[in-house]
């Protein structure tokens, strides 16, 4: 990694060092008064489970995290506020001094890479540093890999399950405010969608954009007379002549052409007909204003004809309602017969785009049963995640002033693994990855070909070996001494993440019924946790 | 409203003209080609159904639409970008120019007041002007009206069963996107929330900030060394004194007041001891680090005891994991043997604050059975809107030219009312509102005293009248001649949502099975709908 100091922000302007939870001030305050605050401690970030019921997650939003870790300060607006909080008010002149000089160029941060397949309990972000900086960041570093990786995660599932139709992201509408949309666009790119309608996104990420019209449009003619003298350069004539005469010439050989007789609406073949004439290369029509198949499908295929007689590729329909993989099934039954009775390569291979509420589980079924949808458009279940709306990604205090520290907790997953780690992939005969191992950062790292002992970290008789055939670190240094190694770049992640899905074994990333990917501790690890947690718990009186 | 001309900014940086779905700007070209972006037209916003299996809807959002809208316009750089998007490039030189010098100063915006209880199919907001423009805000205004009213509902919801423990909002850190939390924040707060540990949002929109401290601050600490020589002053003694020594003291005393004996863990009784020096007025403390039976609870009533002899009243607990209510009960118990035992006032009515994935099914159980819990603190689920994470507002297009416009689809909620239209609410005898009906503006408005006839728009056979006691218009102008009605004030909003529940009707805003409130339209609403939907569907051929 080359290393850049472009001191770039945060895309979002709400990301600064205000954007904290209350508690990480008083706490701050509290670790002040006592002369904690400049102690040496790691903080590290990690998940417990990973979501939608499957077995991975897809770590993303560190660029961000970085960014904000190096712009990070209090401005001296921030802290007049602070000081007006009913909360600090009685704080100590000289705390606000310090906040005031804050800056992050003490800190060290370690990483995966943006984009790693990551598994519970592993570190994302460790951050090592004074103890009332690495409390401060807490909540915003939180905030800034929680959505992201949950959102990579939901996109790369879609991806898996509709492949090999591309996947269009559409959520903007629907998505938890601007930001939450332009965070959906950009990480369900870096999870393997194709493109995104949000064009605001688009321009901030370099994403590619896509969509056509709304029923809205289609509503907004209401007459044939509107769209009369609309002209279009006819490529095979070599002049410029009206579409129009055309379409309703072939309006009206369609019902024998197919042998369906349909009254279609005049408004909604006025639209189709204004957007050929504007895109007659990109004419892609929304087909359910008025009725799927009685309306739309025949006024499409007469635009189509015309626009193919006119020397332009017509590519296709879209379908927003009903029975989505049966009616791409009978617009592409249509297209065929159209094929077959005049001859038209063009109706060979028409896109049939399909939207309307679609997520994960239907994704999974309707791509078990025929259909002959070619891309997927798909919206709020994938923004907002439907499926499991937040990821429940923590922030804890792992070691402190060099001693290990443990947070016990009566729920079992909820104990955090205590010192400085490290995490490392092992990659067995075929090359794929077979578990990953944390070590204590003083262990060193896994050797190629030697014997190593695997140990679940709760459960004492879950024990195995494996001899590596390839070890990769999964933590690099991203910052450091106020520096942020290169950014990440997002076609690289995107291409990353898609790698290794491609090398995981399926039954990790399948739908149904997952298998569980291995994270083992080292036998020093698991030593240290126990022996820790011994001492740490209180030992309860039983009566 | 008096009017006023800021030209605030929408908060967030993401808002602006590019914060749209591609498919508005291609529909826009396609109108302009077709020479139809100067007709007139009015689109309405509205959703179809309650979010969270009610039956009512906090509408929120105006404020930033208002500030979306008012500073609207394409800069050189998106223009720029525009022109190298492969779906526009393309496109006629004159139409960037028509983006360019596109403004808002020709649209005419109507909408309900921010905090309205609204109901399915009402417009919420409605927007008239041409219809190049009025396409173009189609996404932005949903994104910004969709999240937030969810948010203001769900966070209502919660407060009506918490009822009377108030609600804190704690979701920043699991939000989607910091965008997603400030919304969250400054929302949830409209729909009754107490307060935000959101700093950031306490700033930007002065809801009041609260917060103690979390695990790794208890873990943070390790020994009784780390905090002998903090100090307090003492009110009573009037000088300033240790304050280690009294509550060791007063932990050795706590067996033989209580009856229970712990080893508590010194590391936590440091931390509060710590954190009771730095707020002494405010010592609340997260009591299940290590046990919280067994070691918070004992360590947090040691301290509470010092504090009361130094003449400061403590706060109180949190509890964040295990059976809340038991818990609480518990908690309680020990501080009123404590209470009994040393006659100290302090211990009578401490917060026990409890949060740990609290959502409005939760709260419904949880209040129903004996529990202490004197607040709640609730995250991820309020702010992710777990139980239904979008709402599905809609914009259409209800009139053109003066002509109605209506989209029929085959599955009849997606069916539209065409026409521009006005809503009223309509209170009854004891001054409840007993239903809302739509009129066609050109209709009038209900009078007092004057039998109604209200008809369901979809059911020929469900109709009724009512004798209005009062009659409430729930649209009025927000926009005009570019300048924006007085910004919703969010004191106000909230007052506003209190007082709407307050007079709902108990079974229209219940947990469990709440009957629709009614929303009805005019008969020549009825009979315009019915007519133009005969007009506009296409006759299918059965064979």
């Amino acid at each position: 990694m080359s290393v850049e100091n472009d001191g770039e922000k945060p895309t979002n302007n709400l990301v600064g060092a205000l954007l904290v939870d209350l508690y990480q001030l008083t706490m701050t305050y509290a670790h002040w008064k006592t002369g904690k605050h400049e102690e040496s401690s790691v903080f590290e970030l990690f998940f417990r489970r990973n979501p939608f019921g499957g077995e991975f997650t897809v770590f993303c939003g560190l660029d961000e995290c970085l960014k904000h870790i190096q712009s990070f300060s209090f401005s001296d607006d921030d802290i007049a506020y602070l000081k007006t909080t009913p909360s600090l008010m009685d704080c100590e002149e000289s705390f606000f001094d310090y906040l005031r000089h804050l800056d992050t160029s003490g800190l060290t941060v370690w990483a995966m890479q943006e984009g790693t397949l990551a598994f519970p309990r592993e570190p994302l972000i460790v951050v090592e540093g004074p103890l009332g900086l690495g409390q401060l960041l807490e909540t915003s570093l939180l905030n800034l890999v929680n959505f992201p990786s949950l959102i990579a995660t939901n996109a790369s599932r879609m991806v898996l399950r509709a492949n090999p139709a591309p996947c269009i992201e559409f959520g903007l509408r629907r998505a938890q405010g601007p930001d939450g949309a332009c965070s959906a666009s950009k990480y369900s790119y870096v999870g393997g969608f194709a493109a995104t309608s949000n064009v605001k996104a688009g321009k901030l990420f370099g994403i590619p954009v896509a969509g056509t019209h709304a029923h809205s449009f289609c509503q907004s003619f209401i007459s044939l007379e509107e769209v009369r003298e609309l002209i279009l350069f006819n490529k095979r004539a070599h002049n410029s002549q009206r579409l129009l005469p055309s379409v309703l010439e072939y309006r009206d050989a369609l019902p024998t052409i197919t042998g369906e007789n349909f009254q279609t609406n005049d408004g909604e073949l006025a639209s189709f007909i204004a957007y050929a004439c504007a895109f007659p290369n990109a004419t892609l029509c929304l087909v359910d204003t008025y009725s799927t198949l009685g309306s739309g499908l025949p006024n499409f295929a007469a635009v189509a004809m015309a626009l193919d007689d006119f020397g332009y590729r017509p590519k296709g329909v879209r379908l927003d309602s009903g029975d989505l993989a049966g009616l791409s099934m009978k617009c592409a039954e249509y297209f065929r017969r159209i094929q077959l009775a005049t001859g038209r390569e063009a109706f060979r291979d028409l896109a049939i785009v399909a939207s309307n509420d679609i997520n994960e589980e239907v994704l999974h079924h309707l791509t078990k049963q025929p259909h002959k949808i070619t891309t997927f458009g798909i919206g709020t279940n994938l923004v907002t995640c439907q499926a499991q709306p937040a990821l429940g990604c923590v922030y804890k205090l792992v070691e402190w002033e060099g001693h290990p520290r443990i947070k016990i907790s009566q729920d079992l997953p909820k104990v955090t693994i205590p010192g400085r780690k490290r995490v490392f992939r092992i990659y067995g005969q075929d090359d794929r990855p077979i578990l990953d191992i944390m070590l204590l950062a003083e262990e060193g790292i896994p050797i190629i070909g030697r014997r190593l002992v695997c140990r679940d970290p709760f459960n004492a008789q879950d024990r195995f070996c494996v001899t590596p055939k390839r070890v990769v670190a999964l933590h690099s240094a991203v910052y450091e001494n106020g520096l942020v190694s290169l950014h990440p770049d997002i076609l690289t992640s995107r291409t990353f993440v898609k790698t290794q899905l491609q090398s995981m074994l399926p039954s990790v990333i399948r739908y149904a019924n997952p298998d569980a990917y291995d994270v083992k501790v080292s036998t020093s690890l698991f030593h240290f946790l126990h022996d820790l947690w011994e001492k740490e718990a209180p030992m309860e009186e039983r009566r």
